[in-house]
């Protein structure tokens, strides 16, 4: 269905670069260095507006009120919301390619409501978060970055003193949301003899795995959440207070998903409490503030939204926009629509 | 053959037992908190001479002469050397129990020439070894401590300006010591794709991945190197100069082996000068020494030989001592005999 509209709208924007005889533009909608990594090749089909990422769309429509009309098509990522009022302000928009898998940023509704299609990353990014969930959960349990500040800090040599961490081989591995990434995550933890289970939205026929159908639950049977799931109005604070506590005082919580999945505040609590064991989170509540009481508890790894940032994933996911905006321009199927 | 002779030198262990209708002594040769990790419970097999694992050896036969020919059997840990020197102390030295995997602290020839046995950890270490292992090969291509401590330092907020990693999944592994640590290490990361190949002293029949004769060679084809053999007069300084210069400006070293594996000073200038991609290091060549020159590095992560830090493995330890003790003042097999 997704491919019929494509077809039928980027006729009409095909028909407008016709008429006009000019490439339609894109604007690219996220912070300066968005568009060092994430550069389409110069192509015949459209135009990059702002190739340096600058200024801001606001304050680019205000300055050039008659580009309002001629950007066709946006590049976008996280903290930069797609909303109403940002499509109040580009009437001639038909796709908006997310550089995320997450798409929690854009109002897909209001973007549905008015015809204009939508991308994502696509698998682009799934093997790449799926490596930093493992890293994470292995850091946390064997200590591994706070065992290098202290060695770095010269608190600690090396020798027979640090504290003991905990054994992952064999552990009990709940994964919420097992989807692209989920599944890249069990794949990997099975060759470290882990015992997976999972909770989604569905059990799924395909998967062999234990499947919970509450978070809960599977708290409960785990030693180790991993989120890997997509934020809605149904997961926003799916890890709250009665989860963690079933997950108990050696359990630790993985987040690679987004930091609504947790309820924050009850987390902090409950690392500092020792409620939970601990916890890896790439993700925060409210980035790009992260909780400063995080910085002194030894038993969190802090990473920066870092999940996809590899050169090989910048690439995948420049490659992945710049055919999704080839074939939106050339009249033919998006490669990764969401809608 | 160690059987054999275990029967016939633990014999003549009992029959002094029973002479002096006294138990067999044994002395605890680590640091202070070897004892509180390791901890034999008590046995009607032997006593503990030290428990408190003081003072050291030199110093307790020096107060305690008597003692000299009462120690039949000794717990050691690296950094401990049981040499000439020490076995000269103990007259009646007829067991000496590592803890660890890795025994090149203790002179095999010379225990051999005076009808010593010695147990190591046998398998109780592989697993987390491996885990370590693939922890700082994660940790370092995902630059994951370096983000923990900028995010903690607020040099760096959650967002999009931490500089870009290197992707893990399908690299090419090249495992260095196909043994208990090494198989465990390829089967975790052929499910993250990797391509895995490995260098040992020889060709083995039950290994499918390709064998390299040299580590030059298997550093030529890969873009890891994994280090998880005995350090020994064949095995030291194998990764030197021409090897990191091989594994190339992408190329990583880990070291879960010991730190006279890799040429220290050439690592560091490869390091600085970015000869080589980064390192994650868990061993040094002069350990408790960690060369300063590491801890201004952004490549590297460090850890305080930590790879058999878990509760776990302490336990599981604790249990393999134990049974060589008791089957050694049994006259029963050792179960994880060297010699």
């Amino acid at each position: 269905m997704a491919a019929n509209q494509n077809v039928k709208t980027s006729t009409t924007s095909s028909s407008i670069q016709q008429s006009q005889n000019i490439l339609p533009n894109i604007f690219i909608h996220g912070p300066p260095k968005f568009s060092i990594f994430l550069q389409p090749n110069p192509s015949h089909n459209f135009h990059i507006l702002n190739p340096s990422c600058l200024p801001p769309l606001h304050q680019f429509i205000a300055t050039n009120p008659h580009h309002a009309s001629s950007i066709h098509a946006i590049l976008c990522t996280t903290l930069f919301p797609v909303n109403a009022e940002v499509l109040d302000l580009l009437p001639s928009l038909r796709l908006v390619c997310a550089s995320t898998a997450g798409i929690n940023h854009i109002d897909l509704a209001e973007c549905k409501r008015r015809g204009i299609h939508v991308t994502d990353a696509g698998n682009t990014f799934s093997e790449d978060v799926a490596d930093m969930a493992v890293g994470l959960l292995i850091d946390v349990s064997r200590k591994i970055s706070v065992a290098d500040s202290f060695l770095r800090r010269k608190l600690q040599h090396a020798s027979w003193d640090f504290p003991l961490g905990s054994k992952l081989t064999g552990k009990k591995i709940g994964v919420v949301g097992m989807g692209r990434i989920g599944s890249e995550v069990a794949t990997r933890l099975e060759a470290f003899s882990c015992k997976i289970s999972y909770n989604s939205r569905n059990k799924k026929s395909s998967i062999s795995y234990p499947f919970y159908s509450s978070v809960l639950e599977l708290a409960t049977n785990t030693n180790v959440l991993i989120l890997c799931c997509a934020l809605n109005d149904e997961t926003r604070h799916i890890v709250n207070k009665q989860v963690m506590l079933a997950l108990g005082k050696g359990g630790i919580i993985v987040n690679v998903g987004r930091g609504g999945l947790i309820d924050e505040k009850e987390l902090l609590r409950c690392l500092i409490e020792g409620e939970i064991g601990g916890a890896g989170l790439d993700v925060f509540e409210n980035e790009p503030h992260v909780p400063k009481e995080l910085f002194s508890l030894d038993n969190v790894v802090l990473s920066p939204h870092a999940a996809v940032l590899t050169s090989e994933s910048f690439n995948g996911i420049s490659k992945v926009v710049e055919e999704n905006l080839k074939a939106f321009f050339s009249n033919k199927p998006l490669i990764t629509p969401v809608i």
